[in-house]
Order: structure tokens, then sequence, then C-alpha cells
């Protein structure tokens, strides 16, 4: 018999959807009490959506959150699951604010929350010492920080007890943290809930840290992390469970909702005298813990480039799901940002959801247009087209433009009409630009960066040549027809807004330009540096000038001076995805 | 004889300028020393611009300023100005990074600092302590906090020594923090020197800081400001030094630079054992301290309404300025925001350097045509008409365009004609949206929000009425032309994308609609506190509805999902305007 059946749920939250993420919960624990499971362990913020910015600054949005959290549990027990051991993510408040001195600046009146549920309550709360902030995280600006440690002890029928430690997410990556005293506290298990981001290669920093975490501490460590896009982040799941010699006893599948059900054998519980930052608290496991259960999942990953387009359709999914669109349209050029954008959508929600329209100039040549045409045919998508000849010579008549300003005009044209096909049907517009086109720039403002989603906005564009490849790979093993035109991947890429353009007339070719923002961007390297490594002087003062100048346009512009307390832009930072209601 | 005279240069720095920057620093220096000053102040960051943002994080870009702060002091001892005492504000790095145990994320390799120049050398070096990380800050992220107290013992010819504490910022307005050292200390004289942005009555909560400070710690306080615009911030100088008493014994103008020269009186030292955390450091005063100066500047504020006007003019001046346009384009359509924004374009650049563009459309009444036509002849900008129906009539034929789609067009279209504007002849695009727009989406994205700047982002509905009366009354009081035509102010408020449609057809009355904005967005209230203060439940519900649906179009799209170890928008973080060129 084994001494604790662990459930891990990577669920899919909504940020701010209180009822659904509850909900989600409430499923995720009768299926883990009907595989006899004592303990359900949920992602880090699993029942508000992750992350909540500047929500955790709203005291109204904090309340919503404590009174949920606290109806899940009289929820949880109303319907028979009370004797189980739910543990859920949430932030917890308004408390008062982290003291600033004299300063009326707005401060942290959150907590980043972990709050154990049995019988009806609330039996424990935990909350996350180290907040991280930097990279994509603000959780210093949001949050106070916990400074105790919590140690279940959890009670077994005819069993000595095992302890139980638990932690959020960055407390697992800092040594010294409570990490240590997890150590010191002789924990058996130790439980970590997660919402950590998916980027390429995490896998390589993140498996190997729980692994030698869990053989630091000689415990079990269960790794769960919520699922899912929102907004600019995607969270790949990869929940685990690694024991204290560094095995993998069980592992969720990327990319989807999940239930990890797992046995473990953690140690007996140590009596000894506790210091005074840990605080033990008893829960008792089940009365009837069946037999073991089947061997548990155990999900090994694909490879980098099927992860990639996985988390570029989840992202996507999520967006227009979460979102409430039920369609979306995209300009198709026969290049191969829009082609591989149609795949990945048509990926996401289907083609019968998705609407391409080409959108051919008097510079579009004639293989653009029949490589759109067999694009959509490939991919059975909604299509129809729209000269703009006619829309584009009136304004180049009525202002005289010429150069440039007439070349923009032909991109500008073509989001409008994208943007009026989305005020007509409601369509949500993507918006097909690479990574390497928003680094440099080469995109028109308003024009063909005009969107509410760009699926491929963090893939440099000699990895769009590669995930166009990979695709049309899987659907030839696959035995379909690749989705792509083999000639939107083979052909020079060209912007078609003057007569026998190709990006190279204005870029250095794509492998260079890539490996010099890689440096650049990615890494943080300057000029000297990148040259140092081989590259061209002048290619690499070019490229970061480019960077540099390209600030304003990835903005959009709508800069303005901020001079009331509380502006947009910065100073105030809220999802758009997120179905909080400002009650 | 007094004992020390200081100067504070209240200077107006351009981010990574580090050359331009030094220039203004080294010219303060030099009227500083022909005044008879013992010790120049900068503002924080001087020598760097401030915010820095993720700029902190590229050790090229530190190492650029630390090389910069020791070249000041070289430069300034070579112009035979070494004997002057000058305490720089600047970013110093690379540091190793601050530990986050395992966790490969970026991490802060910066500190935020004060170094003291002397005899061409750096003779002492102050690291900030606090660090704000809320509001528009975010220098926990980049920056590691410093732990000491600098004190400098200033050595005087034929007197006692006087000691003199120095902070940065926030420094000042933490309880507990330095400040309860610098009392310890027993300091006569507490500098500090600072990178605080204007916001409406910010002096209410400024001056009473630094007033209490000086009362709590006993010592004069010396409190030197930056001025400028930077991005979305405007810096308003105000710098000011204020007696142990609490009297206020000089102050500088807002909104331009300043060069402020006062004779102060601080304590004798007090040579007692000192703390751990506290470094003591000499320093010379000048041989040849001249007679008491005249009369130090006392600057008095304007009243609320000019403060406000005079930040939004040099915010736009220096957004133009320091990103090298020449000139600006806007579009005028007779209503309140875009004669605003003309009337503040014209204070900031001058008439001559601004654009404006009438832009009717089928649906613009006469009354709105002869008010911009008034509007340019009241100002003196370029004026031109560019009408669109025969540019949106073919797009509106072809796509069948009806509704919404068909309104949203005719904005689209005067969004085509601004940027090619700005192609052609090198205009930043201004947009005219008000705050009040801005919360409740109400304003077509990639249309009338089209642009590189919005001069009145921040300003409510209501204030641009205050703001264009203050404004004719001003010019009134001056025997000036009022600039903006009073119908423009008295007529109702319409988009005029219909036929005979105003704003109110959609929104609530603008007073109410102001207030409701006041507190869900400026004081994060939620419905239920704001239906208490006695508004209307169904309003404030939809208004708060209205303010959530609209941040995907004030963050103008763009969103996508991120991938890769560094994705643009959340994850990096530049300023715009800068001239760094990442060396």
């Amino acid at each position: 018999m084994p001494r604790l059946r662990l459930a891990l749920a990577q669920s899919n939250p909504i940020v701010g959807d209180f009822e659904g993420n509850s909900e989600q919960i409430i499923a995720a624990a009768r299926r883990a009490w009907e595989a006899g499971a004592d303990i359900l362990l949920t992602g880090e913020m699993a029942i508000s959506g992750y992350p909540i910015e500047d929500l955790a600054s709203q005291p109204g949005f904090l309340r919503a959150s404590h009174v949920a959290v606290d109806a899940l549990a009289v929820r949880l027990a109303a319907q028979g699951l009370g004797e189980l051991v739910v543990i859920v993510g949430h932030p917890d408040g308004p408390f008062e604010p982290r003291t600033l001195g004299s300063s009326n600046a707005p401060t942290a009146i959150a907590q980043n929350c972990a709050s154990v549920l049995q019988g009806g309550e609330v039996r424990a709360r935990y909350a996350k010492h180290h907040l991280p902030n930097y990279s994509v995280f603000d959780e210093y600006r949001v949050f106070i920080p916990g400074d105790e440690l919590l140690v279940l002890r959890v009670a077994q029928p005819g069993r000595p007890a095992a302890d139980v430690a638990l932690i959020i997410c960055e407390d697992l990556w800092r040594d010294g943290g409570p990490i240590a005293r997890v150590l010191r506290a002789d924990a058996g298990l130790l439980l970590v809930i997660n919402a950590s981001p998916f980027e390429r290669d995490k896998d390589e920093t993140r498996l190997p840290l729980v692994t030698r975490r869990a053989r630091e501490t000689g415990t079990i460590v269960a790794y769960v992390n919520i699922v899912g896009g929102q907004d600019e982040l995607v969270f790949d799941g990869d929940s685990v469970v690694v024991d204290g010699a560094g095995t993998i006893l069980a592992r969720a599948p990327q990319f989807r909702e999940h239930l990890l059900i797992v046995d473990v054998d953690p140690a007996d519980a140590i009596d000894h005298p506790r210091a005074d930052d840990v605080v033990l608290v008893e829960v008792a496991a089940r009365n009837d813990t069946p037999a073991r259960a089947a061997a548990p999942d155990v999900a090994v990953l694909p490879d980098d480039r099927e992860q990639l387009w996985n988390a570029l359709v989840l992202g996507l999914r999520d967006y227009v799901r979460k979102n409430r669109f039920a369609s979306v349209v995209l300009g198709l050029s026969g290049g191969i940002d829009s082609s591989v954008c149609a795949a990945l959508a048509a990926d996401a929600i289907g083609a019968d959801r998705v609407h391409g329209v080409s959108m051919p100039s008097r510079y579009s040549s004639p293989g653009s247009r029949s490589d759109a045409d067999d694009l959509a045919e490939r991919i059975g998508l909604h299509y129809s087209t729209q000269p703009i000849a006619e829309l584009v010579h009136p304004i180049e008549t009525q202002l005289g433009l010429r150069g440039t300003a007439a070349e923009n005009v032909q991109a500008r044209i073509r989001g409008v009409i994208l943007m009026a096909e989305s005020n007509m049907r409601g369509h949500l517009v993507l918006t097909t630009g690479n990574k390497t086109e928003l680094a440099v720039g080469y995109s028109t403002i308003y024009g063909d960066s005009a969107g509410g989603f760009a699926p491929i906005k963090d893939v440099p564009k000699t990895q769009v040549w590669e995930l166009a490849r990979w695709r049309n790979e899987a659907a030839l093993a696959r035995g379909e027809r690749p989705p792509i035109p083999e000639n939107s991947i083979s052909k020079p890429p060209s912007a078609e807004l003057r007569p026998d353009q190709t990006d190279q007339d204005t870029l250095p070719p794509y492998e260079v330009l890539d490996a010099v923002l890689d440096g650049y961007v990615n890494r943080r390297l300057g000029v000297a540096d990148i040259v140092a490594q081989g590259f061209d002087r002048e290619v690499v003062e070019f490229v970061a000038g480019l960077v540099d100048r390209a600030e304003w346009k990835r903005r959009q512009g709508a800069i303005g001076p901020k001079i009331s307390g509380m502006a947009f832009g910065r100073d105030r930072r809220v999802p758009i995805t997120s179905r909080w209601a400002g009650r």
C-alpha cells in the first residue's frame, strides 16, 4: 500500500474567471478523489489565472479571490470531496500596504498564496517568499513576500505521519530560500505550485532544477504547472514528480490540460523542535487508500520544433477562445510568414474559422498570387481576394505620393481592409510579422503590423522557415498533404511594395541578421562583443541602429506625457485577456 | 562669510547621451565655480538620463556610464574646475548579478549611484538603498540596492569641518531608511539627488516631505531634480533648499533648466564613533570662498492649470527635440482636442513648425470646417485641406461597408493621410485623443489613434476644456488673441463619422464619465465603491466594462506569444528616446 496518492491538476485558468476556474478545480478534485488521491495540487494562481499584473492592486479583485477560495472549500465539502486535501494557488488580500514611509504611491497589498483546503475550510495558507521581478515577471511590484515555511503533517490511518512542505515557483529556484528550511524541517515530500511560462529549451533548465532540489532535500518533489495561453505568455504544463534519487516518477504532457496521478512513499515524519519560521499544520490522509494505482503517465517531450509549433498553436488558440472571438482573418501574400500563420491558425481553431484575404497590388507577382491560392486550397480556409490598386490610386494621386510614402500606403490600405473585415464580421485580425521584422522595424506601422494578435511575433525569420519545413514534414509523416506550398518556403522573401523588391535590398542575409539579433537583443551584447564573434562591424552597427530606432514602431505610437496619478501604459499594467469586470 | 555655497544643477539630460549630458554638467560646473560655489549637485542619473529601464541590464551601457563619470572628473580638472566638489548621478556597473540561485533569468547588474568628484578623480560613491518599483518605476527590476551611508566631511580653511550626507530620491521618502542614519550621523547638510516626475499636485506631497525631513534630521536639505520630457515622463525640476526650521532658502523654477545658487551654514561636524554602515570621506571646500551671494532665487509655483499646461508643452517639446524631428503634423477637426493639441504644439515648438490638416468628410459640418480654419488662422500654423470622401468611397464600395465598419474607415483614411504626410515630409504625427477616450476606447484603432506622440493622452476630457479656457484667458491677460476658437470649446463634442452624431449618443455626460473613471482607473475603486458614492450602477458598470475591453486598443494590438529567451514587450523594456547606440 502506497503512503500517499497525489493528483496534480495541470489546468488552464482564465485571468479573473474565478467561477470558471473554480469549476475546473472541482472537476479535477472529483476525478482525483475517484482515482483514490489523498492530495490534489493545482498550479500557482489556478483560481485567478496568471499573471494578474496590476489587478493585484485592486482591493475588489483580492476580496473576490479570497471569497472564491473560501467558497471552493465549502463547495468541495458539499459535493462529498471534503476529505480530499486540495491545495489551491491564489492571490490574497487586501492587506495593509507594504510600508513605503511617506510615499503616497500605490504599494503592494497582496500576497501570492497557496491555501490548503480540507473539511470545508481553509486549514493553512502559505505565502510565496521570492517574488520574481525580471523578464516578464513583475511580482515584487504587486506582492508582499511571505516569510514562513508551511509543513503539512499528513496523518495516516495505522501508519506514522508524513511531513509535506509546500512552496511556490520562484521559491524553488533560489538557493538558501525556503529550500534550506525544507531540508532542516526533514520533510519527506515537497509540493511546488507553479506558473512557469514556456520558452525554447526551458526543459533544459527546469527539469534539472527539480531533480537537483529533490536530491538536495532528499524529498520527493511534486511540481505542478498551469497550462495555456494568457496574452503574451504560453504556459506549457509539463508537470513532473521526481524522487530523492532524481528519478522521474511521473510527467504530464505539454500544452494540454491533464490530471497526473502518482503514488509516493515519503519518509516518516520526524518529531523534533521546530524553528519559529516553520508552521506545522496537521491534515488527514483519506481513510480508504485503495490499492497501488496503475503505472503513472511519464510523458516524453517531442523535439524542439514540435514543441515550438505546439506552443504557438496553443498561444493563438487560447487568445482567440479566451477573448471570445469566433474566427480570425489574415492577409495572405503567398510569402512564408502569412503561410505559416495560416497553418498555425488552422491547427489552432480549425480551417473553417480561418479567413484569408489576398490583397494583390500592381507589384504583386503572379507567383505570389498563385502561392496564396495554393495555400488557401491546401489548408481549406475561407478565401477571398481584394485587389488594392483601385483603392490606393486615388490616395497616391490626391496626396502626390512617391517613394516610401507610396509603398507604405499599400500596406496601410491592406490594414484598412483587414480591420474592415474585422469590424464587419467580428474576426480577430492576425498580423503576420516575425521577430526579425519587428526587431529591425521592417514593416509598415498601421499597415502589415495592424492586428490584434501576432502569432509569430517572437519567431525569427530563419526559424519561421524551419517551422514551415517541420510542419510539412509532419504532414507527410501522417500521410497528409503538406499545408505550406514549397514555393513559399524556397523563394526569396519580398515585401512586393515596389517592382522587383526583395528583403535583401535593405537587410543583410537573414542568417546573418538573426545571428546578430540573437546577440544584440536576446543576449544583450554590445556591438563590440558581436563584432568580436566574427561579424562585420558595419553590419552589426547597421542592425543595432535599426533595433534602437524601431522601438517606437514596436509600441505602435501612442506615447504621451503622464501628468496624473495614474496613466495608461507603464503606470497601469493589466491583462488584456481577463474576465474580471471590476466588481 | 557663509560656510558653504551650493549650486544645484537642474539639467535636462537625454537618455544615453553621455557626451551631451557631460557637457551640460561641465557648463554648470563652470558657472557654479565662477559664482563661488563649493559644491555642485546634479540630478539623479544626470549623466545617463532617466529612466534608462532595461538599458541598465546591458553591460556595455554600464561600462560607458562608468567611463563617462571617470572622464568627467578628469575633464573638470583639466578645465580648472578640479577644486569644485561635483556630485553626479549615474548608473554604475556591470557588477556580479544579484544572486538568484539556480535561475538563469536576467538579473540586476547595476547600481543607481551618486559619485563625488574632486581633483580629477572619483573620491566617493553612494549607491541608492531604496529602489522604487511601483507606478512608472521599475528600479528593483534592474538595480542592486546599496547599504552604506556616505558622509562627506567638508574641510574648510580656518573653520571646523561640516558633515554632509548624500542620498538618492526614494531614500528620502522611506521612514527608517538612510534618513535614520543621517540623524544618527549628526550631519549638518543633507544632499538629495532626484529624478522625480511631475504629476498634478505633486508639490503638495514633495515639498512637505522635504520640509519634514529637514525638521526631523535637523539638517539643511538640498533637493535637486532633473527637468525635461523623457518619453512618457515629464520631470518638473522644482529643486529646493530648506533649512532645519522648515524655511525655504531657495527654489528653482519648474519646467526649465536652472542653476540654483544658495549659501548655507550647516552645523560643525561632530567627531564621534561611526557606525559600520557609514562611510566618511574628507573633501575640501574652496580656499577662496567669496562674500555672501545675492539673495537666492525663490520661485513661486503658478496655479495648477498653468503647471499642467507647462508640463504638456515641455513633454511635447522634448519628445520632438530629443527624437530630432523638425516639425509635427496633426489633423484639425475643429473640435476641442485637436485645437488644444495645436495650441500646445505651437507653444512647444513654434507655429511655423506645426502643420495642421483638415480632412473633412461628407459628415463634417460647415461649423467644424470653419472652426478648424479659424484655429489655424489664430495660431498661424501651416494649414492644408485633404477631403476624404473620394478616398473613402472606393473602399466602402469595394468592401460593401456599412455601420461601424464604414465609420472606422473614415478615421483610418485620415490616419493614412497623416502618416503619408509624415513619410513624405518627416513630420512627427501627433494623435489628439484625450485620456477619457483612451480609457473607454472611444476612438478608431489605426485611425485617429495613429501617431507617434499623444500630447493629451493623460488629460481627461473635462480637463481639456479647462485647459482650453485657461490658455485663452492667459492670452487675453497678455493682450494676445486667444488661440482656441470659442465655438470649439462650447459646442457639443462629436466624432462626425455619421450624420448628427454626438459623443453623448454613446457615452455618459463627460462630467459623470470622468468622475467614474477617476474612481475606477486612478483610484482603483471597484464598481460597488463607486456606486456607493452616488453614481448610477448601470452607468458605472457600463463604463467599467468599456475600460476593461479597451485594453487591447490602448496597446494598439501587436500582442503575441513569447517563446524565446527575450521577447519585445514586457520582457524587454527600453526607452524610445535614447542616444544609446548599443556600443
